[in-house]
């Protein structure tokens, strides 16, 4: 009985050395992946922001491209961010407001979904609207979870 | 004519401090670009590594969903590799090479799309042969362009 009950245990702690960022081989890789994915979308968002703020012409193909794959990325950083995966400028209050956290990043990839089909109407203006809500949401949730 | 001849001059400089890599702020940011690109890719390519070399169990859902994504970042970091973007651990024989490198990185591509088919068949010696096929082409393209 005490056999088994060590064996329970170590299963236990097995389970509990194997959280939610099991998909990555270190804590490490799942930061470097969450910055990694953000990043690519933020020079993709950017781009478009030059558009919609007047300091590149207006491209409609690219801009359709960059906010497609703006849609794209905006669905990857999270898994990077499982238990046991607290580092980079990521604030600690990630993992204890998970909820607050897992709404900002339903709502940024809702916007992006929107913005990437304002940008296929190749309208400038629908493209500003859109781009103006989704920096709204990345701002939010920045301003909440985001260090220095 | 002489201040014509100064004014085509002027336009050629600047066209010449234009290069590939204008759709980045800096050169850094092309390098940080296409390596966070590979990143991910590497990321979600190994996991399906895992599922064919059987060290993982094979999930047919989350291997196609890899597979996705792999294809969808194979696209990305070549436009990091612009002139005037020379670092990190890429050779600068990509530079030189440049017809080279295009074929490596269009071959890449090729199989990631064929990779994302077979994941689709939910067949593990389909995933395994296509596996096989795109690391193969990761690993030419690495023993030719990338140092340590």
């Amino acid at each position: 009985m005490k056999k088994l009950a060590t064996l329970a245990f170590a299963a236990a702690a097995l389970c509990a050395a194997v959280p939610a960022s099991a998909q990555f081989a270190k804590p490490e890789d799942a930061i470097k992946y969450r910055q990694s994915a953000l990043f690519v979308m933020g020079q993709h968002f950017s781009r478009i922001g030059a558009m919609a703020n007047g300091k590149a012409p207006f491209d409609a193909k690219a801009a359709a491209e960059d906010a497609d794959i703006v849609a794209d990325m905006a669905k990857l950083p999270w898994a990077g961010f499982g238990a046991g995966t607290e580092g980079g400028k990521a604030k600690p209050e990630i993992w204890k407001e998970q909820a607050k956290f897992k709404e900002h990043s339903d709502k940024l990839q809702a916007e992006t979904v929107k913005l990437a089909a304002a940008a296929k109407t190749g309208n400038l203006d629908t493209l500003k609207a859109a781009f103006g809500s989704t920096a709204g949401s990345c701002k939010a949730c920045h301003d909440a979870f985001r260090g220095r």
